[in-house]
């Protein structure tokens, strides 16, 4: 289906995923000067505000594809062989292709003919496909940040709480690693219904970080919500 | 400074507490019948709401000690030669005293004496101790919520948004190990400064998971807030 591969970029994207091809296909590795000529398959691994701009400037004939989970398919034009594989991962340039192991990814295409690249390009990859409609991709994205991003931001948020108490801020990095490990087991007072505890939480919450109340409240009412899922 | 020790219970905290307890001490673990008798230590490691009840029924003379991270010290009268050591972990009943290992713990002691027998027990449990004054316990509570029942949200949350955009739900959870894994690196549209795409992010939940749109707006407010910590 493709045997020469062309990978622009060669950052937090394009190191790992070149590295992983290179098992299997003939790969190289470009920047801006686009070196395209003779690859079937050429990969963007640019940031998302210049796949536009990289795309139009390779010229029409080989498969094309972005790793973007926020970039629509017609970023890619005027190609029309073209496809998108987001990687459902944090990525990093010197963490080798093992990191692609085991992690979802959604697959874009527009006809049968380019799914069939798309899949055969995850399975290179050692990822698991799932088709992402562009429509759908938004709020697919919008997933992605909440369980990566606001992640961070959790942990950041419970280390500045347990620091006001006293507590080094690395301790609730044990509790957090634990709590991934087991498989999201809820636990606490909200599984409890425990709301005095709750209460006593939003009183210390508004007295020594108020700025975090907000926070607190909107993740109780999450918790009521999503308990049933 | 203790040879015999109780543990009261048997469930998440007292099977492993009990275990590792067991590698250098004489210990009896027990349930509500309360055979305390010929302890220097007897640890509760029941329900929060009856740590009261069950400390009441037991004849002062052991040092008492519960491992409870919202109750005050002074649930355990009429004890006077008690403390409170938290281990900062989510613990299971079947997963063996190795769970312990590496945990942070708050210690509450009402004076010097009381302190070295909370210390040498957390050194006897693997954890690795701070003090935390009564006062503080409701934040420093509210804190170890925020890591870990609000972990299990997040994970929902975005495991809810995947779904709808056709992922499967287990497809967020790779990549949220791996953010723990990498110790919490920032990353995404937010520490980019990407508002477009945050606010794509809005109309697409606004749209397709209204209730979920509170949440989505907290968490960035909150990751402007603590970006800087």
């Amino acid at each position: 289906m493709f045997q020469r591969i062309v990978v622009v970029g060669a950052g937090r994207a394009g190191r790992p995923i070149a590295e992983r091809l290179s098992e299997r296909f003939d790969v190289r590795v470009t920047g801006r000067e686009l070196a395209c000529a003779g690859a079937d398959l050429v990969i963007l691994c640019t940031p998302d505000a210049v796949i536009g701009d990289v795309a139009r400037a390779i010229e029409v004939g080989p498969w094309i594809c972005h790793v973007s989970g926020a970039t629509r398919l017609d970023a890619l034009a005027p190609h029309q062989r073209r496809v998108a594989v987001h990687p459902l991962q944090t990525l990093h340039a010197d963490a080798g292709p093992g990191q692609l192991d085991g992690a979802f990814a959604g697959l874009t295409a527009s006809d049968p003919d380019a799914m069939r690249v798309a899949l055969t390009l995850a399975d290179a990859l050692g990822l698991r496909p799932f088709e992402l409609a562009d429509e759908d991709r938004p709020l697919y994205h919008a997933g992605a940040t909440v369980a990566a991003s606001f992640l961070v931001t959790l942990q950041r948020a419970a280390a500045d709480l347990v620091e006001r108490a006293g507590a080094p801020r690395e301790a609730v990095d044990p509790l957090m690693q634990r709590v991934v490990e087991r498989g999201f087991i809820p636990t606490g007072p909200h599984v409890r219904g425990d709301l005095s505890t709750i209460d006593e939480h939003i009183v210390a919450i508004a007295q020594q970080r108020p700025e975090l109340e907000p926070l607190y409240r909107a993740l109780t009412r999450a918790t009521e919500l999503l308990a049933s899922r």
